[in-house]
């Protein structure tokens, strides 16, 4: 049986029991949540989150790209949240590789040299990225500057959320 | 108590509590997972899956961005997923705003005319919607004719997944 098919019977089975009626759709902890997509990962289970408490946003690598910027100016202005939390993680695939060479690969494999997307985003520094997508967020216009915005680097061994300062340490200690 | 410190004080416990070492990175049922941010759909649960099972891409929609797209050539390329499951869901925010109000409001609360996000992808019809993502990861050269690609709508009233076929019915009889 394929994963799509042996996920619709689970399906069923989540529908039989389904006791969530009327939950609204404004995030009740007002929180969104920015995240890889990486399968180890359950968000909900590593921030304790229930159904209806925060909006969360998956994307290779856990990304600020244009996309998660529209979602995270939805979610703050249509639908009210308050606080935004990064999360990367450790063994992270967007560590193995580069842009180029994945490009040259999917071009030499299926003779097609497509310009969507213009960037893959993979990265060297896991905690150089997360301080980058944390000033992502900070210097949109449309994301206030009251919502705290904040990175964790997620520990794939061990479950444990670490904090990435948004300036690294040592730096601007002049400022 | 704010909403990160909440979900840190539940990371706490998760760790301590934390099972699930030496996960393959490779998502075992090799699926990949587009769906909307909504507070209310754990896709986890919806789709009965368990950690290191799937890749889950989430943003305001679950639209195929270039993002979207981005992360399933990643996802299908160097982590071996060979099924892509879109989902939507009812009483969705997309819904209920156009984009051109949501930009002419940003603008005038924060004085500001952002160019980025460029677009905010709302939308009129869930399963007309549902078929224009469905067909915009298909007719991306870089996933393969092979794998399938099939989207559901999930009613947020009874936890349930609908598929919407690739093409409307009745459309496209005499082809």
């Amino acid at each position: 049986m394929g994963a799509i098919e042996e996920a619709l019977r689970a399906n069923d089975y989540y529908a039989m029991t389904f006791s969530l009626r009327f939950v609204p759709s404004e995030p009740a902890r007002k929180l969104a949540v920015v995240a890889c997509m990486d399968a180890r990962m359950n968000i909900e289970n590593i921030l304790g989150l229930r159904a209806g408490d925060a909006h969360i946003l998956r994307n290779a690598g856990g990304i600020v790209t244009e996309d998660v910027l529209r979602s995270l100016i939805i979610s703050h202005h249509l639908l009210g949240t308050q606080e935004i939390m990064i999360l990367h993680h450790t063994d992270c695939g967007m560590l193995r590789f580069t842009d180029a060479a994945l490009r040259a690969r999917l071009e030499a494999e299926t003779g097609v040299a497509a310009t969507t997307p213009a960037q893959f985003y993979a990265f060297e520094d896991l905690e150089a990225d997360l301080r980058k997508q944390i000033a992502t967020v900070r210097q949109h216009p449309w994301i206030s500057a009251s919502v705290p915005v904040r990175g964790f680097v997620y520990d794939v061994s061990t479950g444990r959320l670490k904090e990435v300062a948004a300036e690294p340490s040592g730096e601007g200690a002049d400022s």
